[in-house]
């Protein structure tokens, strides 16, 4: 780690001052911001503030500080790294990247745009969508020149990239109805990593650079209020550090990039009641919505707290794609061989949570039994049917539908394709339980705050709330609901993490870190 | 009306007077609150501001000026009445009212709190709903208290009261499978009215009561900023009069009270998507979330956002409810029978806002043909498919299946009741669009504020914005999507409205009033 000389640090004798006015019980229950008045003085003070450490907080801290800001990063954990680091590290990247170039696959700004913008939920916000496919190439290089490892080499369709491999087909691109909306390609890029450790891979590279740059990174700092001005302007935060309040003046401004909520449960039942019940709160610990609280209570909008993942991974193998999944009613519902997300986001959202596979003698299940529930095995499908007390004779119908077209190679209803598809035939007949309070179903939220290309954050006005940026899973970014592929989150994150610290450094950090003739 | 002496309304002078400093330009961009510094004087001020005239700011109005507090309402439109005028006026009330009992009508309030909580989407807000059924017999009293007339005659099940009725089966009580949670019971008490116009007698009856009670109402007033204290506290609104602005103070508090959001299309698109597509924005065009928006801006959290109704009146005639509905892909997903709420919901929420109806020859189509358009017709069920671009054979086994078990009075996917149930048979059959786009679909919007059960409006960190109320669809409340009765958002505005009233006046208001001895 690089110290700068500038460095904003917390000293010893930091921690043994006097409490700011912030803690001296002069502010009215229910002012959710502190009042620049009620600070008497500031314990420390910094050029720009990022609150969180995960991808989104890391990219913000690097591009700040190469603008010639001072930097201070807090993290409320004791480790850096955030969910991003828990991740696989996808970034979801295209448009004819030097990786996708180096494995010869073709891809384009305009199909990755139609993609990204088509395949998920009605009325995806396309200003930022657009921005981010026509840099996409440009950031995946930065994401190199960063130190981030990718190795060329591309994984098969309909498996996750477990062998070293950097590229791989991390949505629905594939499937139907996403393949007839624009050219597939695999555009989840991954850092080369043993298994699915991408992340903390790709948050090596990051915080490593973070701190050869020379902003200063500090764990167990939890951001609480944020500090504002009569004129609204965002003037630092209020944090804890052991227990005790203290003040952070960020003279030009304040990234927060401190995660979603998955775990701040009561916010999870209020906002997003459909990912409650997912047995699997995915995500760093310290995604307990504070960044997103602490802009709320400061006017700013924040926009599509009910969405999220819900992920069911079901395969690999392959083979079990060969199965059907059915609804309550014994309906299918979507095409199994999408992504984990849409599969996912089918179920939680849209199915009461509910869903069963139902595979034959060739499926091949170990993957399924780690993940999922064996709840009924029978001779016949009927067999199955009663004991899963289907309504009477639908889950037969389903089966016998599906099966006279599979023969023929078609799926009529959800397309899925040929190479997938056979009918289901032979027992044993297997159900698995899919469903998310019961089954390993990861949850994440995507729900954040509005903001700006450059991560400006937006009141309810439509007005910028001078000072305060957010990025990552703190702002309401490109995933959605429904999660359309993985990487979208981590790509978000990097990409508009790097706008936004740039832009709380201000136009004029580049000038004064160029004058100042300092080695960025 | 009756005039109050103390009332505070604008005269020619506040109009001609100087501006207060509120326009003085003195404020940041991104203020989304004027603070109250910035604020030189007041041009008036009253002890309750309510902003709305609609069922919950009437309510509130009555119950403040009943605890004594001088009252200011204030509409941005040149009419009172808000959406609520427009409405049909239906209360869901049960667990035995004076009228249910009058008509023999058995209820309890545990068999209301089952439905309303058991019925709908997940987490709903159960300490409002207890409230609500716990006091839902003693608020329609109040109700008739304040004048709204009942008449003691109950409508047929599957109907709508036009006839004069004032009970009848306002929600999904009766379909599958609300009637397993609990039993059933007529609840929707609506104002004796020609066809469906009880929003506007109600609202006469509550408006003359406010007047009577000597609460100012004022027309053309539109708010725009809430001003606040350096502690939080919300002290007053900045409104517009004829273009000027101008500042109100209240001196107990404000009750935000102004509707949904429905006419700000930005806003739906960005919050509730899955709105924005439906054909008809239902509601007063005052619905523009501008107490929303001043909420949001001092800090308060914003509850289901995305939620809302889409109504799809499919009934009447009853006799279309032997036709089946079904999505692109052929399926039935949906209790024909259920109540239009639920239909429109899992059509525009779950369906991606496609569906079609189904009728055969018995089907009398007079209703439809004014809501929706007819898009096939055919001599055979394959006929019907091939015109609506059906999966290959999928309708024909969706109608098979239904016709099979039809016949024995059976529905086993979604128990259609057995009156309903019968083969869908004999051409011509036809095909109805009820997608959101291209029908008849009012959409509303359901998100809000998140307030306590006294109205208070709550920070993103669970506490009280001191002085700031809000109700009816300026609040998170009880109605939620799916929107399973008519009259649980007119009912949740009076109930709670009332209670925000009471509240911001304050519970010195009461003795205040009985001291001064003034005739309420």
């Amino acid at each position: 780690m690089t110290d700068s000389t500038r460095r904003p640090g917390f000293s010893r004798r930091d921690l043994l001052a006097g409490l700011g006015a912030a803690a001296a019980g002069t502010i009215a229950a229910g002012a959710g911001a502190l009042p620049a008045a009620s600070v008497s003085s500031w314990d420390m003070s910094t050029d720009v503030l990022v609150a969180g450490s995960g991808a989104a907080g890391a990219s913000a801290a690097i591009e700040a500080r190469r603008a010639g800001a001072e930097v201070l990063v807090i993290e409320s954990l004791p480790r850096f790294g955030g969910s991003s680091a828990m991740s696989a590290g996808v970034v979801y990247a295209g448009g004819g990247t030097a990786l996708q170039r180096a494995l010869g696959v073709e891809d384009s700004v305009e199909d990755m745009f139609r993609f990204i913008s088509g395949a998920g939920g009605a009325h995806p916000p396309l200003d930022k969508i657009r921005l981010y496919c026509e840099q996409s190439s440009a950031h995946f290089d930065w994401l190199v020149e960063q130190g981030v490892p990718y190795a060329p080499q591309l994984a098969g369709a309909m498996t996750v990239p477990m062998a070293g491999e950097s590229l791989y087909f991390s949505g629905c691109e594939l499937a139907w109805p996403a393949r007839e909306l624009a050219r597939p390609a695999p555009r989840g890029h991954v850092p080369v990593a043993a298994g699915m450790t991408g992340g903390r891979v790709l948050m090596e590279a990051l915080l490593a650079r973070v701190k050869a740059l020379g902003a200063t990174l500090q764990a167990d700092v939890a951001g609480q209020r944020l500090v504002v001005a009569g004129d609204g302007r965002v003037l630092g935060m209020e944090v804890t550090v052991a227990g005790e309040r203290r003040t952070i003046r960020a003279r030009r401004g304040i990234v927060l990039a401190s995660g979603g909520f998955i775990h701040n449960r009561e916010m999870v039942r209020k906002y997003a009641p459909e990912l409650y019940d997912c047995a699997v709160p995915w995500g760093n610990v310290g995604d307990q919505g504070m960044g997103i609280n602490m802009g709320i209570a400061v006017g700013a909008a924040a926009l599509r707290m009910h969405q999220g993942f819900a992920i069911v991974p079901m395969y690999p193998p392959e083979s079990v794609l060969s199965g059907i999944v059915v609804n309550a009613v014994g309906q299918r519902f979507v095409a199994e061989d999408t992504y984990y997300g849409v599969l996912g986001d089918a179920i939680a959202y849209h199915q009461q949570g509910r869903a069963w596979l139902v595979t034959d003698q060739r499926s091949k299940p170990p993957a399924l039994q780690d993940n999922f529930v064996q709840v009924a095995q029978g001779n016949t499908i009927g067999d199955l049917a009663d004991q899963l007390g289907f309504p009477k004779g639908a889950l037969q119908e389903t089966v016998a539908y599906y099966n006279r077209h599979a023969l023929n190679g078609e799926d009529p209803l959800f397309r899925k394709r040929p190479g997938l598809l056979r009918p289901v035939q032979g027992p044993p007949y297997r159900a698995w339980d899919l469903s998310v309070k019961n089954s390993f179903v990861p949850a994440h939220t995507f729900g954040g705050l509005q903001t700006g290309l450059d991560g400006e954050v937006i009141n309810s006005f439509g007005e910028v709330i001078p000072g305060l940026y957010a990025a990552g899973r703190n702002s309401a970014g490109l995933p959605g609901a429904p999660y359309i592929a993985s990487g979208l989150s981590v790509g978000d994150a990097t990409f508009f993490g790097r706008r936004a610290g740039l832009a709380a450094a201000g136009p004029q950090a580049g000038k004064k870190a160029a004058a100042g003739g300092r080695a960025l």
